[in-house]
């Protein structure tokens, strides 16, 4: 099969997540299910080469009759398969378990890969801090002036998140899925086969899917409190910061848009609700397998990966290419109206010392401690 | 171009909704919008048959540049023009101009096939409605039997709020966009052209999109209101209600699962936070044009476009096969705990007067004022 | 009763809701439903003085047995009364009848609240579009200038979004229920009460509730909008707008933030989630009364009150009192980069005209026709 | 000062919270933090004392003029103060660092609360699942019979999702804050302090928050699955289960209802938006302190906490009175339809051999696994 997952024009970038939950890699991992149940129950063959993209079709157009694309599937591999393999083919399983095997394995594989991307991202932020760990900025809170502060500060914060955030994601584990009919594997005792007890089936107990939707959301989470940061500090009022790629207008030539940062940004107001549908799904659950709670998830954790992985990318290049305007911000910082020298001037007073001679406290104390963590995580020199 | 709309193996059903909101449907509708500018601008031209679907790969590849597919897709219509069409394509308008315009041209083709689907529901109610006017039921309230109803006015529930779902669909807007470079139509006065005021430019009033949405969303919840009581009512100790077509299961032969309903409840788990992302992203306008709350509307009404769809197309198949099984609900009436009875019992000793025949109410005439509105609503005699 | 509804410092601003859906105001809302249903059934009475805040407590302490407080209202009302009217007291409604038209009583009180305050906001939005209709200003589009514009033009977007919420505040309706212990009426007919067919019992229907929860964002969405606006320009680099009585810091002298425009913007950034909620609510209706559903929508309904009031009535103090520095408008435009100048220059290059003397197009236009619109809606000259 | 926090008539149960993040809670945690933080200053004084109820009210008035009530406060704890302590108080402080902190030591008291109703709610559903391991009932999927299973496995799956939840609770962390005006800790080093350096300052990375509502939901999704499937199976025409003190009627006498059921499953219907509320806050943090999604945590995380808490509560009452009906799942079983054997039937088809006797597989062996890692998790006997 060639890849079917078409660029998608309603969210510019989603080509960098590549074929990560693509049609043909959600057909891929559940025949790879398939496969590996049907060698384990001694009936090895070459399932992947039994379906074409013109299954594929078929596939999608039967998928609603049974309410998952599994049903089908089944039938399809069969009508290929003779002999005993063709009777044994699924043997014991039900199709939530070749589905929720399905989707941990791609998850896995998308979470590899955007952890390898966070942790460019990692990289590169390090070395924004360390280069300006001693560069002076105004403070900006609720967006005002507040009293100095460093550039490699600023830096140092976006980076504790992004640690944080892939602190989550390496705590995330991808379960196979193996229940039978009802969760009790009764159909594979049957069979006589031997099956570990660990991991018990979590048909209904979805903690594997929200956790890695809260991971995601984390993560953009953690990139988007960059991105606005970006879009701020490149308004051309205060030019302390510009996009090294910005993009261009349809009809205004020579305007720099920070396209990367917008983008950035975009992803992180859709995944809260998409991780928040997660949970509502979550709490849906009932019986032995829920009513419409288990077929929300699928597309759901597919725009959550693929935002998600986009996303990093396109910070990671953000960052590498970021322009950071050092005299800007000192010029900036020396024109500040009185207030962000006046709380030095309270302290001063209460204590009847003279002033010290820069007012950053621990600023590049505090970057220290944030990039030996960073380091220390990512195993870094 | 063919379509490039796969079937999608995550959203089992998602063929209903055809190609609406698809890749080569959205390359199709800013084409359209650009072909009409240009004929205004007195310059007629073909463009449709100037983009290829090699041209859609690359025009997705080149949309993470400018934050959006119209500005790629204007410099490949350009290299297909050749002398006055050339230099005037696209003159006056901005991006989004052509991206909103888009976005609501399909939205109002989605929405008339949605209608059409939501007509054929309402009238499938009403027949049930009519047919089942006087069939007694047990009603339920928090999950326990409460007093006699009829499974006709259970259906007239149903029908009301399909029926207000399709007043607000009814009314929305689809208003082009027309703004120029910061919604002030500058060039387009600069070009000598007439441009009516109204509707004036709604690049950061974004009442439009979340009127949709919020329609869209009203809409999966009568949908799902409906589904509901399916799943409760063929459920086997109930069996008042079944499906016509159930589903099949990959291991148990015989297993009849509501799969019309799962895939429709489904939908409405997941539409309510499309929507709120919607409003979350109005209320991220900022500026003339905003950094990121625009971008994300895109895919987000998408989603919520083809799932409504969806829905209303499966919700509908569901209405006109349902089995409903009125001995079944007249002997669990019968065989119904005394609570039925004891309302009817306590509002006797207090008038003092015998019961009357039937407990039962309006319930009849809820039916007729129901059935009469929504024959009001879509003209039907 | 005093008030009990104490100021909320976990949501500073609070305190301008009044007591909208205050403990209290519930309470009596409460009671003048029981109070009327009395009357209507012959036995007029006081109700609402038998109700103390001592017997408040003991209703929240009892609530949570049934489920919902009216029935332990009822049982504590009908401890007060004596004779025909203890005995009559509540008969042929079920406790959602007495709840829902309760709180659709409140929430009609708080909309006509909001309207006015909205309306207030609508005259001083238009008073300050008329005010600098022609100020000119640079447009910022993707957070980098464009194109001029006027700050009239800006201010007129801002009242474009606040007249389309303000519509679908007008628009909506604020029905009674009374369906009874099913949605049948029939313990009112066996009570021999003549009772309107409309409108129908909608327990299960919660269009009402879900069009009240999207036009509260949608109104909050608008606020924002503005919010938006004002953080960014009056940013200390950008300078055009600034409060009129900012708030101080706990520890930086001098400092001046923009506190209304923060806490309008809060607001925002939560309604939406709670507006999804009501619709997961509408989608998780069942049965002749929800098993959850219902009771989801309370204190929902309750916090997107108040906040929305509390956000608009903050909204109107921030334009009202908005420092609008024109001059300082007119110099970032007359020091803006090339880009904001050439497209006109492209433009004039196509048509081989000179430039026309101004390049703000319909502005003036625009700002005129949203004014009318304005002037209309609210009745104003 | 006594307790203000008034029952909460929009959400029975609330008083189960008790007074976890109750008004004055707040203002003792905001007093609690200065107060520590001046005898840090070497200034200690008893600040509690200084705060009445009459206080209380004029802060909550003062709380909108800066945005938060930190600034109020320590005017009004300055007043109550003379010398030193007047002069010191709050030096060196922002008002995010006390309301931070505040929040932190609010959250770690609520949370050894909540992991106390968990832990005792653990213990009920691991005597259930130990008494029932091998009470047979037909499994349930997609609504429908499927093959056998026990009640004991299914409150194993309700057992794994709560001690899933209780992982994610235990590993919070509730660091104070600590950043001064920017983050920097200037004025601390100014005043001479040493202040470790660990935890980092947090101002805008906010993860302990984030973290703080995905455990929460993901305890609320874990209890509405229990009550999801109470509701199912108190159903009079399933009857397996019932609520031991179930609610009332307000109008139909005898009526019993799965009251307790209802209010867990209203909780989770509502948390996911809450806690996606508190992702779109973090992801929109910027600068050095957010305009905005730094002031929309308080409430949410108190409507978290509260509701939690008393689903919590209302989960373990559920469960310590739970009717089970092994006798009605035993006759359910014997009598349900074909499918539910004919699983079985193809697997000794399948093999050739004799079925075995019970078809029930790996049941009990899962129970035992859950149970004891419940027993490990709380080093319980």
């Amino acid at each position: 099969m060639s890849d079917l997952h078409w660029p998608d024009l309603f969210w510019p970038g989603d080509e960098r997540a590549g074929d990560h939950f693509g049609q043909e890699a959600f057909v891929r991992a559940l025949v790879a299910v398939e496969e590996d149940w049907l060698a384990r129950l001694g009936q090895p063959a070459d399932l992947q080469s039994l379906v074409s993209r013109r299954h594929l079709e078929r596939l999608a157009n039967e998928s609603e009759g049974g309410g998952n694309p599994v049903i089908g599937l089944v039938e399809m591999l069969r009508d290929g398969l003779t002999g005993d393999a063709a009777r044994w083919l699924h043997r014991g399983l039900t199709s939530q378990d070749v589905l929720d095997s399905a989707l941990m394995r791609m998850a896995e594989d998308a979470v590899d890969d955007l952890r390898a991307d966070v942790s460019r991202l990692g990289g590169a932020l390090t070395a924004r801090a360390t280069a300006h760990r001693d560069t002076p900025m105004v403070a900006r809170t609720l967006t005002q002036h507040a009293v100095p502060t460093t550039f490699g500060l600023r830096v140092a914060q976006w980076l504790a998140a992004v640690v944080d955030a892939d602190e989550q994601l390496a705590a995330l584990r991808f379960p196979d899925q193996l229940g039978g009919a009802a969760g009790t594997r009764a159909a594979m005792v049957e069979l006589g086969l031997e099956v570990d007890l660990e991991p018990v089936p979590w048909h209904t107990v979805r903690t594997p899917v929200t956790r890695l939707g809260d991971a995601l959301v984390t993560t953009t989470d953690a990139l988007a409190r960059i991105a606005n940061d970006v879009l701020v500090m490149s308004r051309p009022e205060i030019a302390e910061l510009a996009e090294g790629m910005p993009g261009g207008s349809s009809t205004m030539p020579g305007k720099a848009n920070p396209v990367l940062s917008v983008q950035v940004r975009r992803a992180a107001l859709t995944t809260p609700q998409l991780a928040a549908t997660l949970h509502v799904a979550a709490a849906s659950q009932v019986d032995d397998r829920a009513d419409g709670g288990w077929h929300v998830e699928w597309a759901t954790l597919r725009d959550l990966v693929r935002r998600t992985l986009t996303a990093a990318g396109q910070c990671e290049e953000l960052i590498s290419g970021l322009e950071v305007h050092a005299d800007r911000m000192a010029a900036t910082l020396a024109a500040s109206h009185d207030a962000v020298h006046a709380e030095q001037r309270s302290m001063t007073t209460l204590t009847g010392r003279p002033p010290l001679p820069s007012y950053d406290g621990q600023a590049g104390a505090i970057v220290d401690v944030v990039v030996l963590r960073a380091q220390r995580h990512w195993r870094t020199p």
